[in-house]
């Protein structure tokens, strides 16, 4: 834990808060808090800061905190067909580490119906997970979740409502063109990035994608678990979109 | 399982080879295999070829198999300071699905000395999950693994004997460099990647790895585990070394 996260109801109008349970245990027993010591803090979805521990009572830890501005909103967007339940455990903490602005999981001919029935897409246990990653990340900027179970009806109807993204890419084996090709002309604009079920999307769902501006981008000859493919690409994505090299193509 | 791994001993002059066991069971019972069927088969550290099947009795499948030529080594050697058991075990698939010639294991100052007492580092923890990262993957070489309980010997001893690659990169949250301004001009050689303990290499280490040609690049201000951090920026230097777009600094 990189940074404590707070709920903006914890805080009081003086800056006030009052931990019990994990974040309170962190902080002693990890941390070795005593009164003075200074820690980052953070506000779901808003401003990062920092808090000095002003007393500890019991399991309670009471924090006052300052805050400074709000960090940038991820620049990427990621398109999921949704992977086993075990693999998409796994996901989820890397996602919110990485920086993503939505997690937008998807149907796809290949991905199994039964996974749309586990646990593991329910709030419940992905929100702690996003939180985990966002507090080693040094992030306050919760991943927007949605969960489409019509493929089709995502891309046709509903996906120019959800992300504005006008990078738009598809990993896939045969493709040819690199991911620097596709990116580099957009740098410093939002991406989106889509990743399809370990068996690949099929042609239709490939042509649909077309249809909405995804340029299919080659992920070279090696193919992929789910988790690591989404964590080498959204990888890819942010070194492209954010480039500042000497031979990076910035064009202000 | 994209391709099923063989052992050099198993298979007879003329080619052919009896399967019990999990890659049995995979062949019988998630390809349905029926005589005639061709499937993708590899040598452990050798060539990639096809094999039909010829008979199946009870649990036993028997395949001949023809081979072509073995594929590429890969270009990058990752140098890694034992991260937590977890974590580890969770890598081993993922580093070999991602491609590493040579897998260094280290201690480093902000490494627990405990980590290195856990099964998760003998050969047989590691060596199914590297087969399963390489079938995968659709690859047939096994990384090489070596461990190392001593930092300064390794570097100042060891090193040269066991990596013979030319950009030698170590990944630091403070520095400037970029990944590609460090990879771009040995595009084509081989690389060694040097990843921290989470809470980092100390001073003495960096001014070591320096001493050995290593050059501090940023990882961004994202702070991301272990596993995380080693799947993004290998995806990275792989991205950089094997770069084809065309505005990549290809040389000849």
């Amino acid at each position: 834990m990189n940074l404590i996260l707070l709920d903006p109801g914890e805080i009081t109008a003086t800056g006030d808060v009052s931990l019990t349970g994990g974040r309170a245990r962190h902080l002693r027993e990890v941390l070795g808090a005593t009164p003075g010591l200074t820690v980052r803090v953070g506000i779901i979805d808003g401003a990062i800061g920092t808090a000095t521990v002003s007393a500890i009572d019991g399991h309670t830890v009471a924090l006052r905190c300052t805050f400074d501005s709000a960090g940038p909103r991820p620049r990427v967007d990621l398109l999921l067909a949704l992977p086993r339940p075990k693999v998409m455990r796994r996901l989820w903490a890397q996602l919110a580490a990485l920086g993503v602005g939505r997690i937008i999981l998807t149907n796809a001919e290949r991905v199994e119906r039964n996974y749309f029935d586990t646990h593991v897409i329910a709030p419940d246990c992905y929100r702690p997970l996003l939180l985990e990653g966002l507090q080693q990340a040094r992030d306050t900027r919760l991943p927007l979740v949605t969960i489409h179970r019509q493929f089709r009806k995502l891309i046709e109807d509903e996906l120019a409502g959800i992300s504005d993204a006008t990078a738009r890419i598809v990993a896939e084996p045969g493709a040819t063109l690199t991911m620097r090709d596709a990116v580099a002309p957009r740098r410093g604009e939002r991406a989106l990035l889509a990743i399809g079920p370990e068996g690949g999307w099929n042609e239709f769902e490939l042509g649909l994608l077309e249809t909405r501006g995804f340029q299919r981008v080659s992920m070279g000859k090696r193919t992929l678990r789910s988790d690591t493919a989404c964590v080498a690409l959204l990888a890819m994505v942010n070194s492209e979109l954010n480039d500042e090299s000497t031979d990076g193509r910035l064009t202000n």
